[in-house]
């Protein structure tokens, strides 16, 4: 798969552009994601909600590791949450952390992804 | 760098046998941890205080991506600190939790690491 960069980096533009009917273009039905088999409505429905609590966000690479079927990715979030995000009272604040995250490919979609979000330098940053 | 994986390897061995004094084998002097720039020494004290707070600390790979000068890991930790972990109540705890890393190479050894821990998860498991 020479081009899963490339494949990886147009998924990420759909999440930017919010294209959320092309998700399908990207990822199997079902996926797994952290160890939970989603179909991909509800993984849909994830992705809809991380983009509602936070209007703003937008995945910006700053690493990015790829071999055969698999994409390693740092994310870099510079963004202002008008909501709760992940249980941390983030409403209204700017804040700015990394999610540093792994996918499986199977067939040039996405069928298995491990996501871990820096929430502890969110907290640092709601900490007066 | 062909043998970049094999070279990796050799560096979480390295730590999982505590051979501390071979450190400088696989990581330049000073390395950049997380943003901060360590002298080996220092970098060397973060390593032995992590497995002196966790006498058990096996680094397992669960996901290895390699490309060019840069690799990106899933390790799985399995085992039971002896003290608080993180600033987390973990003494006498079992808790399982990943890290994902990435490292920039220079020269065949490490330049660069960004790394982030599943507290998130370590704290779900101290909660009753």
């Amino acid at each position: 798969m020479p081009d899963l960069e490339e494949r990886y980096r147009a998924y990420l533009t759909c999440l930017n552009e919010r294209r959320f009917d092309d998700l399908a273009d990207f990822a199997h039905d079902p996926v797994v994601h952290n160890g939970r088999t989603l179909g991909i409505s509800d993984f849909r429905t994830l992705l809809e909600r991380d983009s509602a609590e936070i209007p703003d966000l937008t995945y910006v690479i700053e690493g990015l590791v790829v071999q055969d079927d698999q994409v390693a990715c740092r994310i870099r979030f510079d963004c202002t949450p008008v909501t709760d995000f992940r249980g941390l009272p983030t409403a209204g604040k700017a804040v700015s952390f990394a999610e540093h995250v792994f996918y499986r490919f199977e067939r040039g979609k996405i069928a298995e992804i491990w996501s871990l979000i820096d929430t502890d330098a969110i907290r640092d940053q709601l900490t007066p």
